[in-house]
């Protein structure tokens, strides 16, 4: 149903997040079946609070083609995005958004704040959730359980 | 009431931003008295979507000091924060947030999605709003009279 490749380019950059000692996160921002962009999760490693995964991905992807709108564009990303990653996809106009692992604690898709459901949103990306799940829920709870 | 030189230093980097171009929009980091970080709003110049005033200045900060958390830092700038920089504040633990002009549009803080009033919200700044209110509306107000 959906193409494995980005999903799996996101669980891959999720583990070298995990090998870096960072919470293991991973996104890319696809357009034509090309990565235009990807990022995992660093706040630690760059010291910077908004280095989330779906941040750099989207950055990446606006530098390689010059514009801050990435209207053709998906991202795909492993944890639900959180208010600040969720208000990036709104700026960047995200086309479609595809998320691995739900995230009641963090999450601000169908979480909290659910940013994209409020009046004021003046974007609303196409939203699928539950791909490859399992496998990125499994990453982020034995790495927690192991920092315990 | 409240110390004018970080409001002061906002307000003057929106008509910066202004004059270039942006939504006049403008941010600082404050510690002890002391400027660690400013940003004034520049997605256009920077072609990326997340270059809000408010991250950049948070970003800047975080460099100055080598660290991903402000704990003990203000954040100054003159419109309510939306909520891409609302989570932001939330991430870097800004102690308390100062701004402007309120977003009944845009903002997350009074409006929308409310972010440190979500019962997820893992940290909340102290918040202040209404400082300088009218000059910093004013120069909003001004910018989009003159694009329309």
């Amino acid at each position: 149903m959906f193409d494995s490749r980005p999903m799996n380019a996101a669980l891959e950059i999720a583990r070298a997040a995990r090998d870096s000692g960072e919470v293991p996160v991973g996104a890319v921002v696809m357009r034509d079946g090309e990565i235009l962009g990807s990022g995992g999760n660093a706040p630690r490693a760059t010291r910077d609070p908004t280095a989330h995964a779906e941040i750099l991905a989207i950055r990446a992807a606006c530098e390689r083609l010059g514009t801050d709108r990435l209207t053709d564009c998906d991202l795909w990303v492993t944890l639900e995005p959180c208010a600040m990653c969720a208000g990036a996809i709104v700026h960047a106009r995200i086309a479609r958004l595809y998320y691995a692992a739900s995230d009641p604690k963090g999450g601000a898709v169908e979480h909290g704040a659910r940013i994209f459901d409020q009046p004021q949103c003046l974007h609303r990306p196409e939203t699928y959730s539950g791909i490859r799940e399992s496998e990125a829920a499994a990453l982020l709870r034995d790495f927690f359980r192991a920092r315990r």
